[in-house]
């Protein structure tokens, strides 16, 4: 892997990170990198135990050049990763279909990172508290001062594990199709049908009886 | 693994399909298996090679009890998944972010379903061309008539691969938070925030010079 710094605004591609497949969608943009990974609540990890692969889903979050996952300290996630081994996290935004002339020239729009390397385990009290911090604040911004924090128990029983953003690799596709000059005259209607995740209108629980905060009333304004 | 056959309207949990970790989260209907895979445009497969584990985005779609993606026959993901190693391929829905009073309460709802076994390789070439347009019908149905469908290159080089939906798992969490009772005082704000992906406005390629078809219309009222 080559050597690189956290001043530098792009990452260098290592063996396991240099595309190869349509290599003209790969993106080293250190800010293309973050803004993937701050637009999603899920990625997908990658990772092998005595029962085979696995591929699961977890809510992540970024600190500076790290990624960082949680899990209960009893998971199966928090076992594997707590090992050390050498992982792959995939964050993936799909933004649209692309359609065109040729039944083999469609295509999809999606910007997708993948961050290879191992998670290292977080195990310092106050990291860990303001770490989950961080999180809530993702998840909604304000909401900490609000709530029952974590307390020693829970943050005991929890694993937060982080990985640096170290050995990326980024893929972002956008625009229309790109036909064949042979196919040009098919007369078929050619472009994008984009999709998006947005946010939908809050939903209180029944039980509920505090006034709603700014970050529920603006959430579904706030796609 | 269990043996189970297609009349089944359930699937049996094996080894690694068992779900231990907030196992009331479990759901074994196939009805739900179906609808997770035919609502998602992308999976994300975990597989190694001599380089290490890799987490890979790629379109996928169903035809019965078969999950099947595509790709180049030149790509790293045929020739792996061609050596029909042991995988893992994963759909997740993120269906909203659960507030509760506790901060070790909140939590997300999901969707997600796990395939675990090895891809086989589709040789037969009718079979190859119908899957493909079945595809095509997943993205936008009555298109293929519309289209210039594969040729002998275009389908010769792409590499056709399914997963028999066997061993599999789906995990869903829906509704609001759970919090615990010692907490039911805390006055702060309770509930879902739900996300959804949805369908945005069509955006015709400039060179296009034909009608709308009605899958391109409906599309940003169909969500």
């Amino acid at each position: 892997m080559e050597k690189q710094n956290k001043t530098q605004t792009t990452t260098l591609p290592s063996e396991r990170t240099r595309i190869r497949r349509i290599a003209e969608n790969a993106n080293n943009e250190k800010a293309m990198l973050y803004s993937i990974i701050d637009e999603a609540y899920l990625c997908h990890i990658a990772f092998q135990d005595e029962k085979g692969m696995h591929c699961i889903p977890t809510a992540c979050w970024r600190e500076d050049d790290f990624l960082y996952v949680h899990a209960a300290n009893a998971s199966r996630l928090a076992k594997v990763l707590g090992r050390q081994q050498q992982i792959c996290v995939t964050i993936t935004h799909l933004d649209g279909l692309v359609l065109a002339r040729a039944a083999f020239n469609h295509s999809m729009n999606y910007r997708s990172a993948m961050i290879y390397g191992s998670f290292e385990q977080v195990h310092d009290p106050e990291h860990k508290a303001k770490s989950m911090e961080r999180f809530m604040d993702k998840v909604a911004s304000g909401r900490q001062t609000e709530v029952r924090p974590g307390n020693h128990a829970e943050l005991a029983g929890t694993s937060l594990m982080r990985i640096a953003l170290v050995e990326t690799a980024c893929k972002v596709r956008r625009g229309g199709p790109k036909d064949d000059a042979e196919d040009s005259a098919i007369p078929v209607w050619t472009g994008e049908l984009p999709l998006k995740q947005m946010h939908q209108p809050p939903v209180p629980d029944p039980a509920n009886q505090t006034p709603t905060p700014n970050y529920v009333t603006s959430w579904y304004q706030n796609t």
